[in-house]
């Protein structure tokens, strides 16, 4: 990385290190001699479920809304958002003790709308439409001069999620390989960057659901392909790669693969049954990579990210294996 | 203790924890900002749903096992229990080399039969009776000159039990009151004598479900109550006391106090909604107190003992809340 570096720097990332820090949680890393021997490999769990607001969405919030200046935060933040990051900038602005407007769509569910309440947040509700959404936070943006943090496709969001990598290294500085989740690429990005600043031999691995592989693609393709009609239970990789993670994905990530709505389905019961945790879809991803053979990780120390704990318990997906979330837009 | 105790004593339990180290897990703490400010105090969860076959059942049983002589050894153990007791006891016989003759009712859960499995237990199916139960494992003992290890009513199994309490006031010295369940004694009385030898002050209260309330009426009576027709989602506190638990309970444990099967479902999912991990019924019934106010624990400090992880993913309480299981003998 060059010092005329515009992408994620490893000072970015260090300095978001700092700033975060007793603001969330460090959070553990949890180990299985079942899924070892299953996988012929040491797993190390990285349990952003236990992160506070549940997923990792907390890092990259809390850095975005505390790298601002007193001038900017007074007016507090924006975003559109239905899942982890709108509960997480809602607990960092109230941390700083400012605003945060979260648009959501109308058909957001009640308990999604119910955790942004909680830290304070103030929810404006629009169509479940791209369009709508974009155009409320920027009607938002303009009545109240609150500083609009995207999702993913944010630097500083990105070396909020970069620290995950940074925590996994110190715990296992011997780690050969990492699998990550991949949406928007906001926290795959963050962590290859970290990762590869720590130790360059390390193999980087993003993991998408097969029926949201907009990634996969423009991985393969070198252009951003847009997910049109994505079909997974995995609610937080719908969405398509923002241009700021594709710059550091195409540089350091080694590859990404995709897996199938069962084994999504499988590997997150196999870690609520071994692990005894909750890991939602979207977290368990990574591990169905390992129960499809995917890749060749054995005898090494593996590194997989659980990116959050949040769903809903009344609607278990081994209870309607058949069921499939409507197409998302 | 004098030393002419004939009950359980420290030097036990120094021992057992000699003996288990290494050989089960030593379980982290969990805490959340979120139940804290709700109970008004400062919760430490102890994790032994992280424990080695799900529960804590593997401390006691360990130490049963490593406790004997080579040549008690040699012939194995036995017991009959279908429950965590069982998968603990065929783990630790694996770990020492020996057999595990397990004794189980011909309608306990395929999933306990293949955990018992799983660990080289030797399983031997009878009739789902108290007599028939007890009248097998007479059999098989005279037939293979196996040990007994009872799952509770053995002084090896509670010194085995009482070491969760010596890993808690390592953690927490200034812990001010401990809440663990109770079914037929054999961990409560483990931990009142532990904590009560360490910390004299410390107050130590069992908890069970209203619908099993045999230890609470035997704390009341001085005497043991049987428990006749338990009526609980809680299966692993459906026993009734022990002799030998029940001499250490009426010494050393300040309070048994019941909850509802209501408040046990309640507590449950908020821990894994909370907590982001998997807590048997079992294992919820300590923060069920809290949850009912049972308790004065305001700005206190206060240890909750999470017994175990195991359950059927298939079948969840709150999926079914007018469901109660059938009446057990």
């Amino acid at each position: 990385m060059s010092s005329h570096n515009t992408g994620l720097t490893w000072e970015l990332i260090q300095e978001a290190r700092a700033r975060i820090l007793g603001k969330v949680h460090r959070t553990p890393l949890m180990t299985s001699a079942t899924l070892d021997t299953q996988a012929n490999a040491k797993l190390y769990f990285k349990c952003e479920n236990f992160q506070k607001v549940g997923a990792f969405k907390a890092r990259g919030a809390t850095n975005a809304v505390f790298s601002l200046s007193d001038a900017e935060a007074r007016n507090g933040v924006a975003t559109h958002s239905s899942g982890n990051h709108a509960a997480a900038l809602a607990r960092a602005a109230k941390l700083r003790g400012i605003p945060a407007h979260i648009v959501m769509p109308n058909n957001a569910p009640k308990s999604k709308q119910a955790s942004v309440s909680r830290y304070g947040g103030k929810i404006i509700l629009c169509e479940p439409t791209l369009q709508a959404r974009e155009s409320t936070v920027e009607r938002v943006i303009a009545e109240t001069g609150a500083t609009l943090i995207h999702p993913y496709n944010d630097l500083r969001v990105m070396a909020g999620q970069a620290t995950t990598a940074v925590e996994l290294l110190e715990d296992v500085p011997d780690l050969d390989v990492i699998l990550c989740p991949v949406g928007g690429g906001g926290q795959l990005s963050g962590i290859a960057v970290a990762a590869k600043t720590i130790k360059p031999s390390i193999r980087v691995i993003g993991v998408e659901p097969a029926g949201a592989d907009d990634a996969a693609r423009s991985f393969r393709s070198g252009q951003i392909v847009q997910m049109i009609n994505p079909r997974t239970i995995a609610d937080g990789l719908r969405t398509s790669l923002g241009e700021k993670p594709f710059a550091e994905i195409r540089r350091y990530v080694d590859d990404i693969v995709t897996v199938s709505e069962e084994s999504i389905i499988g590997s997150m019961r196999q870690i609520w049954e071994v692990l005894k945790i909750i890991v939602e879809p979207s977290g368990a991803v990574p591990y169905a990579s390992l129960i499809e053979n995917k890749l060749d990780v054995q005898q090494q120390r593996v590194g997989l990210v659980l990116s959050g704990g949040n769903l809903d318990l009344d609607s278990l997906p081994w209870m309607h294996p058949q069921s499939m979330p409507p197409p998302v837009r």
